[in-house]
């Protein structure tokens, strides 16, 4: 008995709290525009029963791309810092670095080669920083990265440098029922070592490229995960879409993102019967933080971008475009 | 307010109704012997926070393999009935399978040479089959199989071949704030199609072997996932081991099998830190379902099997086994 009335008590607090957080504005960080208009609308239909929009709870699923559409993405993203910073730390192990490419540039800090590396060069330098030690130890060495490393602009450490507003935006999901996925082209092993801490989001909701495993045996006879160098998924592009299903076995609901990289899960989410909410962000406040995308005349990089292409296509599919500049009233938790 | 009263009493019923279930017997289909007791301590002291085995709730991950784990897989497994029969159903389209094997062998009713097949025909078998459709489209042609198919035996759907004692283990689990996944050798995608309703485990709880998929778009411009014959994971043996990491990024805290395409998944989740729960199914009751495994003389398979290794291994490692003839008070829940 004494348990039940403990339980009524718990219930109570909590109901009475989310009373007082409904009667907020769930998102304090977003100007009162087009955008936040469009997920304040889905989050009403979609979890009202009487509303034909209405979304059950096992199909509410709302997957976030990283970098630069949950965190900064310029002027290299975050996990190419750690693995440049790696390559410095592990040379002492690997003196054939001093004469191999992409390595001796970075070893010997030549930006005038490191400024024309190509895909191949990253995959080459991702590979052989996360790969070659059992995974629990590569999860260690990226949360000790973290917790030193700072960024060049703000000096501020990188787990900092996320959106305020996405994260207004995950828990007020999650406050409604959706299960909050991030789905990032970045390794899924190096996400997970921050994710819960830093999004409030579990190992086993974080979906991103992955390298293939080796099983074996520690010296007592227990069981060891180590990281190959080999590409198991690219979970990039079209591998977003198909990891969804190889992970939920259906499309999210909802799906946010910022580069041509994020398009095939915007369509994959749009692919699923009922309602769904579809996010690009535009990044056009070089003053609070970048401007690149569409029309923005920077080279055409091979890595995903916000191309003239995805912005007809966003405007065609009706995908809703948030305008860092005029949608989001502060950017980072740090700001005044 | 209406709405805190109405919570307060569905609280109330679903308080009133848990202490109910708490005073039955949660494993009625089970003995009163040593797996049982096992089982019953396991969740006792795990799920007291007061008890130094307890596991918090982030971490009360249970995987069951599934053909001889969760249901029968004598005389050939279920997924393996299903092709041969869609290969038969596929055939007009397929001219040339007449005069090419292994499919002329099924085709013409050949059993002397499908009684040799090797490991490579039945992975032909198997690609042709599951690959060349869109994924909802294959689940709908399971589905509608299941629906139609029967057992040479019971003669009955294959999926009322689950065993009771299991369904209650998964559902007792759950109740103790367990996440139940199912982790089988199977195709992911043929599992799903049904697991929900047999096993009450969402498709996002099933991990199994996968094909890679392709991504396109259907005359309407809508993303559509196709299944491509090639293989992406193999989820089995050391790949379940792996393949848990790549979803869950951590071991689970208890795990169920019956072959050595099991061992990995059991050490694994002996590697976690704290408690576990490993068991394997011997079966040992060839009036009730099937006997084969240790010392059972049968020629040793390729495909995973209890051998005498792996029940040598259970001693060493302290795995629970259980005994369907003692162990298992009912098989089946369409037995009296």
């Amino acid at each position: 008995m004494r348990l039940r009335l403990t339980s009524f008590r718990a219930t109570l607090v909590l109901l009475a709290l989310a009373s007082v957080a409904a009667a907020q504005d769930p998102l304090p960080s977003w100007n009162n525009t087009q955008p936040k208009q469009a997920i304040l609308q889905f989050v009403k239909t979609t979890t009202d029963p009487s509303s034909p929009s209405f979304i059950p709870l096992d199909r509410r699923v709302a997957a976030f791309d990283q970098d630069g559409t949950t965190w900064v993405e310029q002027p290299i993203f975050t996990e190419l810092v750690f693995a440049l910073d790696r390559i410095v730390a592990m040379a002492p192990g690997h003196p054939e670095w001093k004469t191999t490419q992409p390595f001796q540039a970075i070893l010997s800090g030549d930006r005038a080669t490191m400024e024309k590396f190509t895909l191949g060069d990253l995959e080459a330098i991702l590979l052989a920083t996360h790969s070659g030690m059992p995974v629990a130890e590569f999860q260690a060495t990226v949360r000790d990265w973290l917790s030193k490393a700072k960024d060049p602009r703000w000096h501020r450490p990188y787990t900092e440098l996320v959106y305020q507003p996405m994260l207004e935006l995950m828990r007020y999901l999650r406050a409604n029922g959706f299960k909050t996925y991030i789905v990032t082209g970045g390794g899924q092993d190096f996400v997970r070592a921050y994710a819960e801490r830093v999004y409030g989001i579990p190992p086993d909701q974080v979906i991103g490229t992955a390298l293939k495993l080796q099983y074996g045996y520690d010296k007592g006879g227990q069981a060891v995960l180590t990281e190959s160098p080999k590409l198991l998924m690219n979970n990039d592009g079209s591998g977003k879409a198909k990891d969804l299903y190889l992970y939920l076995g259906q499309p999210p609901a909802a799906a946010f993102g910022n580069s041509t990289g994020d398009k095939q899960m915007l369509e994959y989410t749009q692919s699923a019967p009922g309602a769904h909410l579809t996010m690009l962000v535009l990044h056009d406040d070089p003053k609070r933080e970048y401007a690149y995308g569409p029309a923005d005349n920077l080279p055409e990089t091979k890595i995903g971008r916000f191309t003239d292409g995805l912005y007809n296509e966003a405007k065609s599919r009706g995908w809703t475009v948030i305008r860092m500049k005029d949608d989001w009233k502060r950017i980072f938790a740090f700001e005044k």
